[in-house]
């Protein structure tokens, strides 16, 4: 089927993917979105800033603007002419998760580059350089973070012995095992209670956009659906790596029509919460047209992890994902 | 005497700076640096982590990586062959600061990639990408914020009225007034208590990257000067904007030897802080051979605010600041 098409046949790589020297026609950032709140009653505190300097008197109280949002975008140069890629990050991390692998190998980003595709790396509400509300007034819930070696067992890159808490990788595991602390790094706090303001900053970046691809991962899958069936002409398609959860969109007034494609690593069924979802991808898969699901392990290729787009083998998937959209037609 | 430098009558520009399109030899992001923390008795939480998701069972104990530092790296294509420029932040800001300016413009990260130098764009520790430590085991203190208002204020843009609590430009600044909000919107929560641990951070990077520039901006003076003091093998020059404070080097061991341009920018005397700094500021220059000032209204450039590399003149003062770097041979 995929070779009747002749765009499959021949694939407009603009240069080799991932390829340097690179050449962009823009690169910049900005931030979008977020709401004012005026804070009073807070205490006056006089504090030092920086070592020697002079005290200044902090004064809580006033108007700020909180939940903007902050992306990075890179033009490609040259431009196949397609849309723009929106990167949405996974939770508890950053736009880092799309830039250079664990292991130092070029990342997603500049894997979409080098197809001639726009890229926006973005940081959603409350992480990495959009910033997030320091004071218990805006989002009352204490942040959260997860230790290294539950990221290690929940993204699935082995499994940890419960006598000595040691972590042994599965035998065929894709990810770079032996760089996973770079991995524990990129590692960030999140809230459990923002989603409203994430899916906010997201809508305000596409209204600056206009129409484009969402490419998500995790946490971010919520976002890319909620965001694909309130905006169908501003989402043009999904990739959604293992969504962390399938949204209950309200079909009854609008149907969920966006070409999606779901993508989903091996050893799932190692793990009870991964094959729960699993099982409801497959029933949204079912329920809508438009919605295609890539098991990785399906089309022989084993061992990844959570972080697909971290994996060894990140650039195939990439290349699967890009053939895809261009049988789109996005 | 400027004009009796060759390179200064004839400066390498490798392409039109902050020109697009932009040619890039390698571009990509690590973090740097950390330590492990272990945390022991403290609740665990079962919480639902997305819409619809399974809930997770949250046990914070254990061991972290925390304090990691993240730099973004672009390196310059053609290459000037000179020492690459490593850019640190002020307090309450992200790398975001380098890039495109309020009002739009390309930033100092296009600029001097423009003139060929290789450019790290840095989250300083507890900034931005960096992530933070979210539990008050590790840093007691909570973080601070300024209100917009403040930020006003206190970045010398203008003044504040103190009846009716409006903003008023100075007559002549060189901010992009219009746009506030979007620095507005750049301004993040910052601790003031993490000093070592950023410093330390910027050790790591310092490591990583070899000899290089440093360009840093306010609260960074502090952590750029203790870092030239302490690893003037790595620590080439500095560019000091508007440092928030001099550090009591402990000179007495080795002095101060690194070739420093500390820029500043007008309306010093409309604040006392300000003023006080100035002084301080010029007394450091005084007491070593190698620091220069560079004051801004000085040589006729009237108006600039303490975010000098989002100024409207911010290009001509990154011109000015690259001829100083090749007058030093760096």
């Amino acid at each position: 089927m995929e070779n009747d098409h002749p765009e499959q046949r021949h694939p407009r790589r603009m240069i080799e993917p991932g390829a340097f020297p690179l050449r962009l026609r823009g690169m910049g950032a900005f931030h979008v979105g977020g709401r004012e709140v005026e804070l009073s009653g807070l205490p006056v505190r006089e504090l030092l800033m920086a070592e020697g300097g002079q005290p200044v008197r902090i004064d809580p109280n006033g108007r700020y603007l909180v939940e903007q949002m902050y992306a990075q975008y890179f033009l490609a140069d040259p431009d196949a002419g397609r849309l723009p890629l929106l990167l949405w990050h996974g939770g508890g991390m950053t736009g880092a998760t799309w830039e250079t692998t664990p292991d130092g190998r070029p990342g997603w980003l500049h894997e979409f580059l080098g197809w001639g595709r726009d890229v926006y790396l973005c940081d959603a509400v409350e992480r990495g350089r959009s910033g997030f509300a320091p004071v218990p007034h805006v989002w009352p819930e204490a942040p959260v973070i997860q230790t290294p070696s539950d990221i290690y067992t929940r993204f699935r890159i082995g499994t940890k012995d419960p006598d000595t808490g040691r972590l042994h990788p599965f035998a065929d595991t894709q990810f770079p095992v032996a760089c996973f602390d770079a991995l524990a790094r990129q590692m960030v706090p999140r809230w459990t209670t923002t989603d409203a303001a994430v899916l906010a900053g997201y809508l305000a970046l596409l209204e600056r956009t206009g129409p484009a691809v969402i490419v998500c991962h995790s946490q971010a899958g919520v976002f890319a659906l909620r965001a694909a069936h309130a905006r169908p002409d501003l989402v043009r398609a999904v990739i959604a790596l293992e969504p962390a959860s399938i949204p209950a969109l309200d079909t009854s007034v609008a149907s969920y029509n966006v070409p999606t494609l779901v993508v989903l690593g091996d050893h799932i069924d190692t793990d009870a919460r991964w094959s729960r979802m699993a099982k409801r991808i497959r029933d949204f898969a079912k329920a809508h047209v438009g919605v295609e699901i890539l098991s990785l392990p399906d089309v022989g290729m084993r061992g990844n992890s959570h972080m697909l787009m971290m994996d060894r083998n990140s650039l195939a998937i990439a290349s699967r994902v890009s053939e895809w959209l261009l049988r789109q037609g996005v």
